[in-house]
């Protein structure tokens, strides 16, 4: 399994394509079926207390789980999110951004499957974790 | 089962509580046990192509069972989502709110599980579905 | 939307298909998307203290599902549950029945997602809720 | 972090206390949060074809948390599971066990979190993973 998209074409990607919410991420690392994807904690996602909202990490797994599927099938595919289950464990740390590990798990025809840690940074134990399916459509 | 707070004090509670995310939402309908709340889509809940965005969606699930908890235990409670899951079905209708009609399924002393399906507004088939746990703290 | 399968039909599928779980299921009711199944508890079903075991009502909710999809595509399908979540409420009653209230949310050409209520025979709250996935292989 | 309970211990408590399920399974592995458990797959875990079917399978990843939870707090405990989702990915080999190798990521004072991948034993791609939330009562 080879990558068919590297960090700067999916940073570009992202940027043309969903520029709402690319000025959010950053991607720390790649390899074929994995991505470490950060959130760069702002005002915008947290909640009173100082904690990273729940749909902001949502958003964070949702996209972590979307950029390592691109980067295995290349920037043609038009995959939508199905189904999610996220669990909340523990209160983020105030001030440091989110980190999300994400590896996945099948890359079908049809299906892909990811699942996701997510830390706050410089924090062993996970916040949260995640997976998700995505609906490939035919190529 | 009655309502410990009326549409006027949710809506008060969540200005001055969640200032960040209160515009965003309006109750249409609150009974016990159960609460329809509107997702007033704007640019900014929006994927290419004018459909909501999935993490929108959650945090619309999201805040509709919390303020079905928060109605029925009052404003004491910090309750926190542990666990959600979340089917997207449909592409929503492009240029309409999505109004997610909630009900309570269980009111624990330590544990709240709370239904919901979301439909474009004045749309039939729900465009998505989910299901959230909160943890209520010791009162 | 009509049924391509009735009850008795239903039944007898299950009974060749499945033999070694056909006859834990009654079928209480159908009508088009929806289903009302019931687990006809034995002591093979049973945790210590004589409540329902959460596998035993996983089984209940994945039958259920897949029951209403086959009485809308016909026997014909093969279809596979991809993914599911379950909440487990409250105790089930001793020596009760469990009763799955079953409803399609979609059914599309490819993927088809239902959810279920279940509860203790008789009893108003109900003791779970699950939401399944079902990949429908081309036909 | 250290066992509270051994593989000797943990399989004695299931014997008496699961004597229904309990031949079902074994401990091939067991450390501080991690558990491997391993369903002896027999006919009665069979869908038609061969394959092990779903409940088999959330019933083995049901079990291996519930364990590692046990193994940590000791047996006093009578935890119940409150939630689980399961996706399932890959059609398991015929005739072999199923082996799931499962960590808890949250061990907290009322909440547990663990997530498990499900193998067909000797093969390297997961046939299904699992995340489920226990509840633990006061002690």
């Amino acid at each position: 399994m080879t990558l068919k998209m590297e960090v700067a074409e999916l940073t570009d990607f992202m940027a043309a394509e969903f520029p709402q919410v690319a000025p959010d991420f950053a991607i720390d690392r790649l390899a074929p079926m994995e991505i470490d994807l950060r959130l760069k904690v702002e005002g915008r996602h947290l909640r009173p207390g100082g904690t990273v909202s729940g749909p902001s990490m949502f958003s964070l797994a949702d996209c972590a789980i979307y950029l390592a599927v691109l980067a295995m099938i290349g920037p043609q595919g038009l995959a939508v999110t199905t189904n999610g289950s996220i669990d909340f464990m523990r209160k983020p740390a105030s001030g440091k951004d989110i980190v999300a590990r994400c590896r996945l798990l099948k890359l079908g025809r049809v299906l892909a499957v990811g699942d996701v840690l997510m830390y706050s940074d410089g924090v062993d134990q996970p916040v949260a974790r995640a997976s998700m399916t995505y609906s490939i459509p035919p190529r």
